[in-house]
């Protein structure tokens, strides 16, 4: 872990509660879950603060590229809080960075992916809706 | 649904964060996510209540029987409480049963499934230990 | 276990390769995988025997009540195959049995789950379509 | 995609198939489920070439990083193989790399991760046992 990464650091926490399952034969989070933590609060993001509609927006986002660091564990039955903040905003596409928080100060884990935004219909990629990249833009976390 | 489900039906209620991926193709909360939602609160009640500790008891659980009905859809982002109570308490199994609440006052589904204790080593069923039975004991809710 | 319960009660064997996460904390696929195993199996039929196209059909399939019996553990990375049947089949809804045989002869676990079809759009339940009930029926398979 | 990537390039393939639930509202294999993928692959390379005791063996492997690009979908009902070879093998850590094949030729996705060696009781990082090393360098494939 080259730097420290904090609550702080990020524009939303979101809670998220583990489950049984989330551990794996080794008694912790396994590493597969921690991707469905930060797809969870991207989207949870889009629709919030952005007006994405999953069963019926013209405009969706896929993912082309995602990350992961894994500094330490966390297990169930304890709960997380995911830092979200927009790392990179493009014209068609936008990357996230992810801290995953559990009772130390310091991030669990560390994540990134990118989203490109395509019509439902044709899967073509296009520009970012304005009301979505203008939500994105205060989204962004200057690290000082 | 041949009855009223209610939360105060059950004797704890464990709140539950939704996820994108549970979700499923048809936009609701997949039925098999449902018994995650169920193992998830059993043993937490096990955990917090009666002093399981899942890497190291000589005697855990195991799930010999489960089902559910289906009400009505949840669905991610929108988040749930999973009541829980003990239906029918043996010498050496207990079976639980489930609500699945979303912001209606009825329930969106009822579960039920059955743990046999057993030991951990030989996977032999055995008795239930007297400190977790003492405090399954206290989560029978008779439905008046 | 009442009965012996074989490969050859069932009318279609789907087989699936369990996975590293399908194994909880206690070394074996955990409960509540086994119901994505009856889910990957039916969906399956409705595809491959009957038609059901996931994106466009208009009518589908919601399941409302499903239970499962678990006899023997099965864990990664052993594959297993899961016996498909129509156990009851209605005018607008279907039940259908399921065994998952690992490498013993017998069931490992039996389950069950119950569809019901509806209307797309609306959500509204109706009649199973003829062209999916004349193959439901095919999957019947009399227990001797 | 910047170069091809082909069954030819890796030195097991493993065929996995697809589930009802892989799939999320948008009609793919969700972004995470790679990672299942990817986890289940190499583990079933320590199990299956390097003797791994996912229960026993003093010595595991922890997740320490890892990554995925996602170049064109895969979805339930159709079946993968995943490509499986060492990328860079060290002292403490081995990284892998994975391709993610459907029925084209080219590679849908291509993943990579970090695993560094444990012992179980400690956690503490310590050396690749030499017959599992032995057994990770019969899987690094020159790409030529």
């Amino acid at each position: 872990m080259a730097q420290e990464i904090l609550r702080s650091h990020f524009a939303h926490l979101y809670p998220i509660t583990t489950r049984w399952h989330d551990n794996d034969v080794y008694g912790h989070v396994n590493n597969v879950v921690y991707y469905s933590f930060f797809d969870t609060s991207a989207n949870r993001f889009l629709i919030e603060e952005c007006g994405l509609r999953i069963e019926t927006s013209p405009v969706i986002a896929y993912v082309v590229a995602s990350q992961c660091e894994y500094y330490s564990p966390v297990a169930y039955p304890g709960n997380i809080e995911v830092g979200f903040r927009v790392k990179k905003l493009g014209n068609r596409s936008v990357s996230y960075e992810f801290g995953v928080f559990s009772q130390k100060e310091q991030a669990c884990a560390l994540g990134a992916f990118t989203h490109v935004f395509v019509e439902r219909e044709s899967g073509r990629s296009v520009s970012i809706p304005e009301e979505i990249k203008s939500q994105l833009l205060k989204a962004i976390v200057p690290i000082v």
